[in-house]
């Protein structure tokens, strides 16, 4: 299941309905709807920023709250007392986009997560379309934010990232859509996760990189895209035991051997003593 | 590599050497040798205790400062503003009885954490002979906690704590000391991890079991210990990626196998809006 890893894939219908137009939605915006933030003030302020434009309320959110998926973060946030709201959810800039679409196309905006709601049937055409896959029995289930969660092949997943990357062969509002959302991410990388994140400073580090920016997107159990601009490729990766701490290593090790991103990105593990312990790197070369 | 699994073995020095006499070391003292604590109040209080008994204070311990290892714990901690000292350290009653035996052996207590030093040169000792095999050239290497850690075959480890389980055919004094780290083990199982944690609940709940009880103990990485008093029986398992998640399902599921712990334990994956989303249980019979 591809998990968050593809939420800029689902922010398609964002832009295409129109809605993104309709309501203005910046790049900050556009790029929080792709994210599984941290929950830093910064992507409060956006997504509470985004709720107030659309008239709505976090309460209107469909996602549960939660604290940060940042540790440290999340540390600060039980240390403040601050009250965790459904805006802290990770996915909460997901969900305003799925909002602002409902509002746009005149559709309930109660019950947006629903399989059945527009909202969800249209991404699901969208993923099929991009992905060049029939979902229609695929498996399955219900996501941590509550909206559906299907089951696709890695290989649609990293199709679908290829034609993000390289639109050319899309319809032309499709083309445009994906256009616009991947500089989004490009220009707000702060957005897609957290300053501290692997995918915000693997953005940061490649935008001005010489094959192009790696738009890097991690995915709950393992899952990992990414969307190469400057090379037309998509990567779509999964760690069989849903680890993140093998998905950022093999990712950065893939990005390495493309040229795209210049670091070794092999994690030292630090005991409580603060001494090294081992080191996190892939067992086979890539 | 072992982990915290076997800090049950490792205080078979602490016995033996007459340190535990020596000392007078309690139930609770003993259990929490070989426990991998939560950092609960209860907790604390045992540790700094032993140590003023000793003489000594939180920063003889050679363990780093840390946060509990259970999550709603770690929160509650934060939430106090507690300072985080070295007793805080899950192993923190392990190296209590590394500082006790130092002791009364007339070792330094200074370096008690090094390889060479008698008191790992010692717990070495003893790993050897419970399980049975020949670590001299063992791949080696430091854990969370500062200590030494060694590679050994899952069977060895089984092959001692079947023998923590039976220790019948033992040398007297080293059965002696087995019986009496199992006993304390059963009588104080808050000390061995949690009032909320797996071992703790398990180890409750098959005390007055129909075929005894079982002293389980998580290590990190996935690794897992039983001493089944009752049935003389020791089992080992590690689960290859290192997950907790799968270590205890399956723990939970040979011991119900076994007629030892009659709950089914297959925990149902809640969602951030408290909905059931999935569940964990063994994908094959066991």
């Amino acid at each position: 299941m591809p998990r968050s890893a593809i939420k800029s894939i689902q922010a398609l219908a964002l832009v295409e309905t129109g809605a993104a137009d309709h309501f203005e939605v910046s790049d900050a915006e556009l790029a929080i709807a792709c994210a599984s933030h941290s929950s830093e003030p910064e992507h409060l302020a956006v997504v509470e920023g985004w709720l107030a434009r659309l008239k709505l309320s976090p309460a209107d959110l469909e996602c549960g709250p939660m604290g940060s998926i940042e540790e440290t973060v999340n540390a600060e946030l039980i240390r403040s007392g601050a009250e965790l709201t459904r805006v802290h959810n990770n996915c909460s800039g997901k969900h305003a986009g799925f909002l602002a679409t409902a509002l746009h196309m005149g559709e309930p905006t109660q019950g947006y997560i629903g399989p059945d709601h527009p909202v969800q049937r249209r991404v699901l055409g969208i993923l099929e379309e991009m992905g060049g896959v029939d979902l229609s029995d695929a498996p399955r289930g219900r996501d941590g934010c509550g909206i559906p969660v299907i089951a696709m092949p890695l290989e649609a997943m990293a199709r679908g990232f290829a034609r993000m990357a390289a639109p050319a062969g899309l319809p032309p509002q499709r083309a445009a859509a994906a256009r616009r959302i991947t500089a989004a991410i490009e220009a707000q990388p702060m957005m897609i996760a957290g300053r501290r994140r692997f995918d915000t400073i693997v953005i940061k580090a490649t935008t001005n990189g010489p094959k192009g920016p790696a738009l890097v997107k991690t995915g709950a159990e393992g899952v990992y895209g990414a969307i190469l601009t400057g090379l037309g490729v998509g990567i779509a990766l999964k760690i069989d035991d849903g680890a993140r701490r093998a998905s950022e290593v093999v990712m950065a090790a893939v990005l390495k051997n493309l040229g795209v991103y210049e670091e070794t990105f092999e994690p030292v593990i630090v005991n409580a003593m603060g001494e090294p312990v081992g080191v996190i790197r892939p067992g086979l070369p890539l």
